[in-house]
């Protein structure tokens, strides 16, 4: 950030008074540009007891498989996104049947919330982001080319509470040291 | 947003290629300015059965009640984040016992979330945000006095669950239709 969204001129970096952090602050017009964490919402699709993964057809990570999730837009709510983000990628309906996984990623500045969903009708395809969608058994899932470390983690848990039928809510952190390569 | 946060020239409102809403984007550099919901961290601070709550030292419901929260920070966890509120607005030291709450709030861009959390050694006083912290018994909560609606919900459901001593993770939304007047 290098100029005020507000009245267009440079802003600079000091900590307000009254706060305790470095904002983006106008020169001009003295706007404090917050800036804070996104939520990635998505859904772990089932049909038949198989799990729908989309091939993703856009950077980064092009090629590799994905549970279906995306950016979470203003105005609507953490489910609408996830159900959204799986019509949009998968071309699916689904039932949400309950929040199954938040995994926080504090290196990039995301949140990622994955819901337990159910397929509606079982048809699905491949959205504009996605080369192919298709559905896998629990032996089948493609560990050696999953896109993202929240959605490998996600789907371990998944397949470990799917041994045992209880499905809770998962809180974790994904953290990479500073410097460090990260698939993210 | 009026200018271009890169270049400093105008943005425009527009629906880029390949998308399907309208965004921010600079006439000029074409930079797009996405606009995503803010996350809501906070807790349910417990002491010896009593829970802790502040009175409001800022606008909006100034004196109002409320569970320490605030806006989640850049490079942290939502835990971190309600752990942090909590020192910030009541001084108070807590261990996170676990996700309560999510209460997404679409209309104004929201996801708030709420921690059960124990007082570490029973201390606690009013943050710069605070006029004073109080610790309430379940029948002394004061809701003609509560700050928003998710901390009366939030609440709600823990005082529920108090009873039976099932703390589950609850997920809801909290919808004002357009033009009606919020308290949030």
């Amino acid at each position: 950030m290098k100029y005020c969204s507000t009245c267009g001129h440079p802003v600079e970096q000091r900590i307000p008074e009254g706060d305790n952090r470095h904002r983006y602050v106008c020169v001009s017009c003295e706007t404090i540009h917050y800036q804070n964490p996104k939520i990635v919402a998505g859904t772990v699709p089932v049909w038949e007891g198989r799990i729908l993964l989309c091939r993703r057809a856009i950077e980064p990570r092009y090629g590799y498989w994905t549970l279906p999730a995306g950016f979470m837009e203003n105005a609507e709510t953490t489910v609408e996104a996830a159900a959204r983000e799986t019509r949009e990628e998968a071309l699916a309906e689904v039932n949400i049947d309950g929040l199954y996984s938040i995994i926080d990623v504090p290196h990039i500045n995301q949140v990622h919330m994955f819901y337990r969903a159910s397929l509606i009708d079982g048809q699905f395809g491949a959205g504009e982001e996605s080369l192919e969608s298709r559905l896998f058994a629990p032996q089948e899932i493609p560990w050696d080319e999953i896109s993202f470390p929240t959605v490998r983690k996600t789907l371990e848990l998944f397949l470990a509470d799917l041994e045992s039928t209880q499905f809770g809510v998962h809180v974790s952190d994904i953290r990479h040291a500073l410097g460090k390569p990260t698939r993210q």
